[in-house]
């Protein structure tokens, strides 16, 4: 009785289901009908990520290689058809690293794998040898009286784990972005910290600091999360432990730029979306996820639009240079452009997982504009978020001076495995998941520009 | 009503289940409490591995670090209480890794991960640059006409993915057996080929190769997965590529020793149960999966059976030096004792995830011996294969020679991932799946031991 009912209940469902699911009529259906086509469709993405990453690879803010990725740029935007596609060159300290080895000295000899800090002072090419002093996180660190720390190489380990969201990242970089300035100020020699990342691969994560407040640069290296969890049972064993730790680095004058490219809208008057990511990389990895897919996924759903018609509003592509280092694409695309009105800033540089959620910050009368776009991407996994909220590294700066933008969260779950490491390459990139990616932004853009005129050609009858 | 039936058989079935399962007649009580406790009991095999990987860490056969683990070796198994604990030494060609870097000059200049295989020539400290040529497999390496390769750089591809038996380890490894001898015949400026293995991290995976027929030594070196197929990629572009090679290494005249120790048998005229791993390993990692673990689940299992009482037979543990670089500890050990009888060879060196299937390779009329074994270990998931095989790197010319032998399969799904690399460390280990080890190898010693008297004051009464 049971089996019977049961598969005949299914049986009754089955027809209509398999004929139509219907769809909410709240979506524009040509809105829907770019969003689906991008998701299994799109192969921009892809074409841009894997172009820049094995034509140019590594591409360090202000040296010959970011140049280079700038001259790709320029060459591949234009030949996608963007207009207006220009170069606006900053100058910027360029800081590059040396040689770079770690080893223990006593009471276990072993190498240790080490990647400099940006910005990390310099050893010289002799290295510097020293007692290790260890401290579970940096408040323990700060906490210390200055004779435990003075002329020893100091340790900070830290907890953290992966979240989708990434807050862990905010939550548990402390070391890196503290660590030095705190360790210098009390007199140490150097300092390792804990690789700031979720990954057990003998692969280091390096990332910016800045020694603040007057504090002298001192060497500052990450080393990889096993070497720094060996170093942790080799201090347990209670004798003293002394490191050799080489890092080589300079800073000189350079130039860096941001690449700019536009999508013209019918109505000039109108103030841009701006759509971006980052155009450098660290160099050791080919910044495939950082931020190599962040740039093909801005310029990719502008590239949909071009292709669907004419826009209502320009949008205004741009690939940030100098943001690993310390933002200084950003900054003077703020200096330049930040007091100009914007329909709104959205930044991709988080990856190439599935966008997951939507944040907004468009203000109150825009509401409807906001509740559309999550209406629009609710059937591919996006949940709404906020409507008070948006972020981006690189147009941080400006959302915080009032102008309007849309976050698009991508599920950052395994980007602290990868996250300027050796290990961010192209293969770490899955070709779906970055579909989606185009296919929300293309979705976003689709209602952000106001509407698309057709090709007079393409026109329905 | 089907419900309710349903709920009724389960409790029905729920008390006696939940009171006792009947376990097998066939399989000895006294063994299985022995499996049982050291499944969920054993530590002396993560007391090894911890201890060995952080004390000593890397240990290249015939350096200091192999004599310094040599020295920890003797100590610890003095006082883990086994008997005869002695280091048998030989001398060794020892070849060591210098300093190593890959770079593309053209088309797309950017730098590679490189390793250099044990044995590699060196390139001396200015490197060499050449064009590269490349080949999808070592077949159509040996099919170039010598012209094709001369005074170039081979690139060998391959297509190796993980397998439960490792046995795309045997099928995918000749670009590095074969490649770099083949390459010097036809005129190779130098190899670099695939790594070996199968994950994508930037941590390339050396091994060793010999030059044969009287090939000339060149630089032969593995880039990481990840580089590799950014090679491939670059070189699909249809350019002629450029890439400039560092790789310095040397071969001096040193020793290395096979340490072993003893559980005395009763009867000390039976032949000895000999188990065994490889206390050297690659110098990149600290040799946690190969084979930290190998010589940890073969000295626990016997520590189990002392614990227990006294063997009949004795047991022979033995930690070969200079497995690695050409299976010189298990020649040495072959050419002292090779000739003597022994009721079994058993070694460790695939990792330390679950067995999963038993061979052996007892001889028929030790048939129910094997058989015995098979049922005791059914329990703990392991599936009985053949019984006329058995393996092992160190053992196994001995294994040809006609010794018996038995071969505990070890699960080598993620094996090639870490085989040879940076990677290998001890954060890859799982405790629970090390600790199915040493149940497994303690529940074939209580087998193969013929019997255990446990100590008087022990004794049941």
């Amino acid at each position: 009785m049971f089996r019977t009912l049961f598969a005949a209940s299914l049986l009754a469902a089955a027809s209509p289901l398999a004929a139509h699911v219907n769809h909410s009529p709240l979506v524009d259906p040509k809105v829907a009908a770019l969003r689906d086509a991008t998701l299994t469709g799109d192969t921009y993405a892809w074409d841009i990520t894997e172009g820049l990453t094995t034509e140019v690879g590594p591409r360090l803010a202000g040296t010959e290689a970011e140049a280079r990725a700038r001259d790709w740029a320029v060459k591949k935007l234009t030949a996608l058809g963007f207009s207006n596609v220009r170069v606006e060159p900053f100058n910027m300290p360029v800081w590059s690293r040396g040689r770079e080895s770690a080893e223990i000295l006593a009471p276990f000899p072993q190498p240790m794998v080490v990647a400099a800090l940006g910005n990390s002072g310099s050893t010289g090419p002799d290295g510097v040898s020293g007692e290790i002093v260890a401290f579970d996180s940096v408040d323990a660190l700060k906490a210390a009286p200055d004779e435990l720390v003075r002329g020893k190489i100091v340790f900070v380990d830290h907890h953290m784990t992966p979240t989708q969201d990434g807050s862990s990242y905010g939550g548990f970089r402390s070391p890196r972005s503290q660590g030095p300035t705190i360790a210098s100020k009390k007199g140490a020699l150097a300092i390792v910290i804990r690789s700031i990342g979720t990954d057990y691969h003998r692969n280091p994560h390096t990332g910016v600091m800045t020694f603040d407040n007057g504090a002298k640069p001192i060497p500052a290296g990450a080393l990889s999360i096993p070497d720094a969890e060996q170093l942790l049972r080799i201090l347990k064993r209670g004798q003293p432990v002394r490191m050799k730790l080489v890092l080589e680095s300079q800073v000189v004058a350079g130039q860096s730029g941001n690449v700019i490219a536009e999508v013209p809208g019918r109505d000039p008057s109108l103030p841009p979306i701006l759509v971006g990511g980052h155009l450098d990389s660290w160099d050791q990895g080919t910044g495939a996820v950082d931020d190599g897919a962040g740039i093909a996924i801005a310029a990719a759903s502008a590239k949909h639009i071009m292709d669907a018609g004419r826009p209502l509003r320009t949008i205004r592509v741009i690939w940030f240079g100098a943001e690993e280092v310390g933002l200084f694409g950003g900054e003077d695309y703020r200096k330049q452009h930040g007091k100009e009105p914007h329909h709104a800033l959205i930044e991709s540089d988080f990856g190439a997982d599935k966008i997951w959620k939507v944040n907004s910050k468009l203000g109150d009368a825009r509401k409807p504009e906001a509740e559309a776009i999550g209406k629009a991407l609710a059937p591919i996994g996006i949940v709404t978020g906020s409507f008070n909220e948006a972020d981006g590294s690189d147009i941080g700066p400006m959302l915080a001076d009032g102008l309007p933008g849309i976050g698009l969260s991508q599920d950052g779950t395994r980007y602290f495995d990868l996250h300027h490491t050796p290990d961010d390459t192209l293969d770490k990139i899955d070709p779906a998941q970055l579909r989606q990616n185009v296919a929300a932004w293309t979705t976003v853009l689709a209602i952000l520009s106001g509407g698309i005129e057709e090709p007079k050609a393409r026109k329905r009858r």
